[in-house]
């Protein structure tokens, strides 16, 4: 795995709505442990050590390293909707580009959580999963509907509405495992791509 | 996780150049493990108990852990990059396109191999990881390639081949992290789908 460092050092809003700063503290621990060796290999001792802490201290504020993972998966779900869904741009063709480019660029930057996100949804239980599940169809239904309107204002030619949805939040989502600090582009230029590809893909001739 | 009993019951070409015939049972049981719980959660003690044998004789086989997901590791890379290279197709968007299908229907195919291929590349030994790239070298050669041919011919528009090679294979590789045998498309479906997005990516009216 590629350093974990730069990426929760920051102090964004991610993670700054987690309250009180040990609970944040160790969210993020965990969220750095479980990228580096995997949900299973993790076990709350480190990702106190992580923090800084003592085990007993964890279950202060959760009840299991689940607990953690669901946060973490909660929290991450949530910030990239409104990354997806925050863009102001009122035309279709503009607004799904912001979007695109938003959610692109954002799964480069945060792509060790993005990681655990996406590849430990099987470690939720079935009620936290059903949480994490209903944000993911919020995250599909706003892509989907940016298309349809599209579609809809005869800018767009797509076939599959749900084809094309899938395979651009695929592609946005994606970034998180290839993404690293050290390659030849930046978040923002893997964003500027994806959105140029991602029109070609909806029909609209760039 | 998914079922993977579908997928590792098939005795396909992929498993079946692993010899002798308890070796192979081996690597099944495993890359089944490994998608399940995680390479660094699971003992080579379990991958035994998987695969219906004593912990010992794992050893006989394979030195380490770590050899097994090597070896599950390049067979996927190779069996992936003859998947991509073995269309028949000459005409530049053709070729594109059967490549596509038949590159993304294997990642549906086998998604929980390629799971464990694209996510585990951390825990190989920097040797064994040097053979992996290599392989993902060739596999990014060859679809650069056939892009660069269709531009060559004019049929295809590509400002950046680098960038579209890219986001050809992200989406194809991605396909394993969200399919489930249980979905609305097959893996034949999402292949053909799939050719149709990428010839829109790169310029080609379909």
């Amino acid at each position: 795995m590629t350093t974990t460092s730069g990426e929760f050092a920051l102090l964004d809003e991610t993670w700054s709505s987690v309250t009180p700063p040990a609970a944040r503290r160790m969210l993020i621990a965990a969220a750095a442990a479980f990228s580096v060796r995997g949900y299973h290999a993790t076990t709350t001792r480190d990702i106190a050590a992580q923090a800084g802490m003592s085990p007993a201290a964890v279950y202060i504020h959760y009840r299991s390293k689940e607990e953690l993972l669901f946060q973490i998966s909660r929290i991450g779900h949530a910030t990239s909707l409104s990354v997806l869904t925050g863009v102001s741009e009122v035309d279709p063709v503009e607004r799904l580009a912001a979007a695109v480019r938003a959610f692109a660029s954002w799964h480069a930057e945060y792509h060790t959580t993005a990681r655990v996100v996406q590849y430990e949804l099987s470690a939720l239980t079935p009620e936290h999963l059903a949480e994490v599940v209903e944000l993911r169809r919020r995250i599909e239904a706003a892509v989907r509907d940016m298309i349809t309107e599209g579609v809809r204002a005869g800018v767009f030619d797509v076939p599959d509405v749900r084809g094309a949805t899938l395979a651009v939040l695929s592609l946005c989502i994606d970034v998180a495992r290839w993404y690293q600090p050290s390659g030849r582009r930046t978040p923002t230029e893997i964003g500027d791509l994806y959105a140029d590809l991602v029109l070609r893909m909806v029909g609209t001739p760039t």
